[in-house]
């Protein structure tokens, strides 16, 4: 597969789109998903222009993980709920949405179902007392 | 969450119990889940013992995501999936049924469904021939 430059994550990365920013460095960029599954569904990118895992250098992935793995922290900190489930999906047929690698952070409750992905959008104003909450806890 | 050495994959790592083993080095074990959601459904672990991704240390979550990359591109090269989903799971909320970080790597296939996790239980003989495939792509 051929990266698109032009696929949201990329113009989020250009900030030609904006987004609920949780979290920046030279490697990676954390915000929150504006399609929620779950209140405070983080995604993780890098910045490195790659499709899926399978494409991404293993620098690159390296950094992709040790950054997830503090939103994780955060978001178990700020919200503290009993589960946090890690999503990666390559491809279509896995349900990936966005032709740029992303890990999905998950809080999950157990009882309480998750909503499909990219069906309904939420604004900013929204999401962002939640960002709000993680970011403080960064 | 205290860490358990009495979990199954942590028997698995002192060889008191068997697994039909894809990979393994210094760091990290890769197997084939003896329950599978579908053909090809593997697991990656570190040898640290961590019950989740909130414990794992920075430098083992590095070197466990270096290894599922490694083992997802052997997947794609070997069964040639169009989809690859890597799932992680933190809490018993969150769907972790053995008290050890490990991630799921499944193939994916658009329109076939995943089998509910942990239902059913597959022989290593029937597991062997998937293993083989994956381990010559590696």
């Amino acid at each position: 597969m051929t990266y698109d430059p032009n696929n949201i994550f990329a113009k989020i990365l250009r900030k030609e789109l904006p987004c609920v920013k949780l979290y920046e460095d030279e490697d990676v960029l954390s915000f929150l998903d504006i399609m929620p599954q779950v209140e405070g569904h983080t995604l993780v990118i890098p910045k490195e222009a790659a499709c899926d895992i399978l494409q991404l250098s293993t620098t690159s992935a390296s950094r992709l993980i040790m950054a997830t793995q503090r939103i994780a922290r955060a978001i178990k900190s700020a919200l503290n709920p009993p589960g946090i489930m890690l999503m990666q999906l390559n491809g279509v047929a896995a349900g990936q949405t966005v032709p740029h690698i992303h890990f999905h952070v998950l809080p999950r409750h157990a009882g309480i179902d998750m909503k499909l992905h990219a069906r309904q959008m939420v604004d900013s104003k929204t999401l962002e007392p939640v960002a709000a909450r993680i970011r403080a806890a960064l």
